[in-house]
């Protein structure tokens, strides 16, 4: 046996080797459309290593030991190799994919996911993990790599400067990159386009519709350009060609029946989002379990995919659920337009090795389907768990086709003749109940629509446009108002940094304000700061861009100012270039007057240095002004965690300066020397950080996002999602009161939802609840008494100017 | 003669009797879905007239002139009627709508465009203009038919109450109807949602993606479901259905073709736009023209009527160009897959009557069709600036099919046996042409993506795909660099209040702030404004909206107050309750104390009253407070429009109030009495004007949009479009200083853009130009020193508190 393997292994590696050869060859001439024809190199590696498998099963036909050995020890392998490869080059390659991208096109900056190691992984993961045969699909992870080459290529580009280094512009580009991942997965550019709109955005600029169509459509091109020139097909066709009766693709009379598929597979839809879910809630509540697996990293997916594949062991349970076939060749057989069962109008069903598959002596063809159906979808939902690089698209829209395929044999065998109309007698066409259930279950787990566009993309044909069309919009309808769709199920999961949708229907009855959710403790600097409240706010607040006010008593917001800019300012300053010149100065200083000790004493000195550098811990001495008179009181709520990870991201600056403070001097004195030296800097710079900030060479954001208190929840959803802000500060009348973060937002959205029937508000919402019952206008407007009092209360100070003679002396 | 012709009006009258007993048998049983239904009556309407114009035609066969005559009379019949129909009940309902419906949909309410005369004018108008056989669309009117549909259901059912009351809402539905309108114009539900996003919005939310799909399927569903039950289709299927092979649709080396026709449909299409505007241009500029039509509204339509059909005449130049046909027969005959050149396969090309047309005995194809396409353009160009309600859509579309014909038949003739593949030999199949063609012209014209979508559900096969996508993709780059869309091209003549798009890839090199285009003389009122002030405010100043500041002198900004609240506060004070109240109490003091004399003289009081009655030409003496120092100066620069219109929209107020106090006394008093009553009325409401307002009982929107002045053009353009605004307030450090609404930034954008190669801008960019060539990050950020000086230069009178000793007292 061990011979044999290796013979097989030897085989394989022929083959592999060919295979790269071939994609080299590939490379070489397309190289000026990176994004597309990389992704085709899956579909080539893949079908050559199912084959291998598929070869090595045949080969072995004498032994069942070997046999079953041979087929759970590949995909075992393979599945391993992809998720140690992934876990050790790039974790966050895992997955599928379209969540980050969600998060990404949100706005939020997720670096790490967009980087050419990701790449590599995600690549050479998704790679093996397809091999595998288990039920995994590929249009996340091709969405992620198209953005990823985008990514990459924006970054190459931007060397070369232009319209690259645009931000906004690479956000346009990611989207464009989306469409040409599902685009080019399925052969599909219409609903590649629109379905990486209805799974990225929440509000879309119909200017990069156009972008995203012509770079969907130049990728679809090329793969299938790319068949043509492999002599696999003749000329561009479908990737799934059908081919049901034009004439009459089906009676007015089956429409229920389509009906009865959509609503269905709204249900199953749902139940696989949470079934998904369930499977990782439960590997991560199960403590024993999830330690154990922690430390072996690639069990997990090697026990799964051993149950798998054992499962689906042809001469086994497979021979049930059609084992033997790939993805590809169930839903060819699934949408044949000839029926299967006995009592249809063909008798002789298997006329082809797919079809055949379906036939068993013992079983019914729909007991065989209603297995099928039961299998893959729990197979399905644990697969995609699997930490490799894996969608979960392909699979959900298989067993679509299972199901829809399994009603057209069940209304063929009801009605046998077919159904009569006017005369002329048309059989059922089960193949399209098939094309109709894939669309459905796969709009239904994705909660799109475009999935009917990407079924008749992918079959070629429309004739059934209207069943589809019904099937699709029952299934999102019913799976829509029972479960997030499984990309919003997994943000969750991950905890992305992506804002939920506001409840269906019900978001006039939300009475929550920015003022119930914003932070009031927030950190700023004013006009008159120091640097020292600069080095400190920069040490505590982990903010990406600070406040700047007039000053503490108006608090009237002038601007925003970038962390980096603040660094620039302060290194500027107190870094190592001034730094350097006050050294020699004091060298030059200690040389004309050797003799003289040094001017003040050393021991206060020493005192500041350990305040200093002990800064960190000390921070609660002179916080960076919060507004509260607690002085110990977290800004952002994230000083507590901030000030554990101090060490970590937020304290640059500190390490820098005390780094450079220490190594600076050690070439250049000897030790005696540089204890002086460094009590002379000490003292400069505590001289330098207490100078106020010269803002004058620093970049202010004039008009930084503001909302006042009375914000509703809602518009301040809507000013987020449209504009994509990370984060919003709160004025009231000119003077800055809080600020909304993301977080915020997130947090009062989903208190507010109804979580398992029970609506969780946020605490300061419901005292609100007696009086506003009126329309959302009403409820937006304060009246002014309410303002008026709120604006005298603040104390501004202000001339008490009489409030008589207005009318007089008006011009200012 | 007359006999006859009285006789065939007898028949049409028959007919359209016949017509409306079925409308009105479908309209019993359809109640629930109006919008839908309502539009499905004119393709029923429009066959019977068709039919009954070729009736009347062949009827005639022995005598040429009667035959010409009954040829021109009827559509000059039509459409005259159709132009006075809708000239007198509603001149608005001329035209496509969807430049309209895009206004609308971009926040500007055109309240007369969805009112039910519009309704009714559009239908009748649209029956008659399409029963007339000249080159007119009906998309356009559908979507704007749909939209009033939506509307008018919306007002109906917001006297229920509920979610209908919300404007945003009823946004929502008239988005939705725009997809209906053309999801069931084409039986297209997916190309409809599609299409109408492209045409109607710049940014769209995806979560009204669905409720599109929604409407669209069921009123596509329903459309050709009632094709089904009136016994005219067997079952479901597409509107033009092909045939072409499923197998080989196409080869590879024919994508040039696609791609030839694809370029040449772009210029075609830039060409039928820019020759639309030159028609309407031209008969505007030319003055006596002009005039002369103003006069006899019903000429121009009669002429133009006259001109085409006689070019369209059968037996004459008619058979030059199939004029025969209808619309549906043209295309019909485009789309068959048989060539129709004698060396191709098939030789007897007319084997049905629609292809016969084709055939001329003296000319060759080809030359009938390039006449076809010649005459068609510019026929359909100039029948589209009638004043009846009609699209564009379908005329070009039809144009372009006879485009993609003539390059398909010249391709049949070139490869007359066919391209050569492997050994197979397949022939050119010029109906795949004349659809790629159709999708191409079509989608230049519109400047839209998803034609493509339209002719794939409109001819039911998808086979074409990519030669489809890739000639409408290389026709949308040609057209959008040469002209706008016939749309924005119409929104242009018509000056609707649209924002057009920035330019394409170089906004960055804008320079603009909102600080050289606001408009910076605000009207506002302030917290201790007298009534009197609200008055004048309203009289003067046509705005939606007034500013609510803390005084005059600070100008701080705490909201803004709708008209109407204004005028509710006003009336509420001196309006005929409160004056019926004074009154009587009046009358009572009079009863006890008869013999006195007025209270003070009346010779003031006249005066007063004379003073208020003229206020609206004496409004300059004081002004509602414009922050500039000259009073004179029209704030937002409306103001000496609004005082020349002040009769018309502006002064309700004034006229109601001035109405009221003259009327209410003339049933109960006698003139003496009245005199006097009416001297102590006017007393009266002059204390009442010169009383605070009380700003208790009025709802204030705390929270309107603000901008700074620094803001660039670029960054408020994106604002005003994503969040649909009308204007915003420009603020500095919580100062309203000025304010900019739609119509600057519209002005400031049409200036900056590039016209005839000449770049105008606005005179106060042109001084920044040296300094700032930085990043858009660059130009947006400001130094503070300018920051600074700015706002130490402001007088706020605020204590000069001393900038030391910060650190200690910042628990405010």
């Amino acid at each position: 046996m061990y011979g044999r393997y290796t013979q097989e292994l030897g085989v394989y590696a022929r083959e592999e080797a060919a295979r790269i050869r071939e994609d080299g060859r590939h490379r070489r001439f397309i190289s000026e459309r990176s994004p597309s024809i990389k992704l085709l190199e899956y579909e080539k590696g893949r079908c050559v290593k199912c084959r291998t498998q598929k070869w090595m099963y045949g080969g072995l036909d004498s032994n069942v030991i070997l046999q079953y050995l041979a087929w759970v020890t590949y995909p075992v392998v393979l599945i391993s190799f992809s998720a140690g490869f992934t876990h050790i080059v790039a974790p966050q390659a895992a997955g599928s994919g379209i969540p980050e991208m969600k998060t990404i096109l949100r706005g939020v900056v997720l670096k790490e996911y967009l980087t050419l190691k990701t790449f590599v992984a995600k690549v050479v993961g998704l790679t093996c993990a397809l091999g595998s045969g288990l039920p995994l699909g590929k249009e996340g992870p091709f969405v992620h790599i198209a953005s990823l080459c985008a990514a990459l290529l924006c970054k190459f580009m931007s060397f070369f400067g232009g319209i690259y280094e645009n931000e906004s512009r690479n956000i346009e580009m990611l989207a464009a990159a989306c469409a040409v991942g599902v685009g080019c997965c399925f052969a599909a550019p219409i609903g590649g386009v629109l379905f990486s709109i209805e799974v990225t955005s929440t509000f879309f600029a119909v200017r990069n519709y156009w972008r995203g169509f012509f770079a969907a459509t130049f990728s679809a091109f090329i793969f299938r350009v790319l068949a043509v020139w492999n002599r696999d097909e003749e000329t561009i066709t479908a990737l799934f060609k059908t081919r049901f009766r034009l004439d009459f693709p089906f009676d007015l009379q089956e429409l229920p029946a389509f009906a009865v598929i959509g609503i269905a597979s709204g249900f199953g839809g749902a139940l696989f989002v949470y079934l998904n879910r369930l499977i990782v809630q439960f590997m991560r509540k199960q403590k024993t379990i999830n330690k154990f697996l922690m430390k072996k990293r690639l069990l997990y997916p090697a026990l799964v995919t051993v149950l798998i594949s054992t499962l689906s062991f042809p001469p086994g349970f497979g021979q049930f659920m059609a084992g033997q076939l790939t993805q590809k060749e169930t839903l060819v057989s699934f949408f044949d337009n000839r029926t299967w069962t006995k009592q249809g109008m063909t008798e002789d069903f298997n006329y082809d090795i797919h079809s055949a598959a379906w036939k068993h002596p013992q079983a019914n063809v729909f007991v065989i389907l209603v297995i099928f159906i039961v299998m893959k979808f729990w197979m399905s939902a644990l697969a995609t768990t699997l930490p490799v690089p894996c969608g979960a698209f392909m699979p959900v829209f298989v067993i679509g086709a299972a199901f829809g395929r399994l009603v057209g044999e069940s209304m063929a065998a009801w009605f046998p003749e077919g159904i009569n109309t006017d005369g002329t007698i048309y059989p059922i066409v089960p193949g399209g109940y098939a094309v109709v259930g894939a669309a459905a279950l796969s709009g239904a787990v994705t909660h799109t629509v475009s999935t009917a566009v990407i079924v008749f993309e992918l079959t070629g044909q429309i004739s059934h446009i209207l069943p589809i069309m019904i099937a699709v919009i029952l299934a999102n309808a019913v799976a829509q108002s029972l479960q997030p769709s499984i990309y919003d199920s997994i943000i969750r999961i991950k905890k992305l940094p992506y804002l939920p949708e506001l409840g269906w229907g019900h978001h006039e009855k939300y009475n929550i304000r920015v003022e119930d959710i914003m932070v009031r403790n927030v950190r700023y600097i004013t006009l008159n700061s120091t640097y020292r409240d600069l080095h400190e706010i920069l040490l505590i607040a982990n903010l990406k861009t600070v406040a700047l006010v007039e000053s503490a008593e108006s608090m009237i917001l002038l601007g925003s100012i970038e962390r980096a800019q603040l660094q620039a300012l302060l290194s500027q300053h107190v870094g190592r270039e001034r730094r350097l010149e006050f050294i020699r100065d004091a060298e030059r200083k200690r040389v004309s007057v050797v003799s003289t000790p040094s001017s003040e004493e050393g021991g206060p000195k020493v005192n500041h240095e350990v305040r200093f550098q002990i800064s960190t811990e000390e921070s609660s001495i002179t916080p960076a002004r919060p507004i509260s008179p607690k002085p110990l009181k977290p800004a952002l709520k994230r000083t507590s965690t901030a000030e554990k990870n101090i060490e970590i991201p937020t304290s640059n600056i500190t390490h820098s300066l005390t780094y450079s403070s220490v190594e600076m001097f050690a070439p250049d004195f000897r030790p005696l020397k540089r204890v002086r030296i460094s009590v002379l800097i000490e003292e400069w710079e505590e001289q330098q950080l207490d100078e106020q900030v010269n803002f004058n060479n620093c970049k202010i954001d004039p008009a930084p996002f503001q909302l006042v208190e009375r914000t509703s929840l809602h518009k301040t959803h809507t000013i987020f999602s449209l504009l994509g802000l990370d984060h919003a500060y709160v004025t009231s009348i000119g003077r800055l009161i809080g600020v909304v973060s993301l977080r915020e937002l997130r947090k009062a959205i989903e208190g507010s939802m109804t979580v398992k029937g029970v609506k969780v508000r946020p605490p300061l919402a419901s005292f609100r609840d007696s009086g506003t019952s009126g329309t959302s206008s009403e409820s937006e407007a304060t009246e002014l008494h309410k303002l008026w009092d709120r604006h005298s209360g603040l104390s501004i100070p202000r001339e008490q100017q009489p409030n008589a003679s207005d009318s007089d002396d008006k011009s200012q």
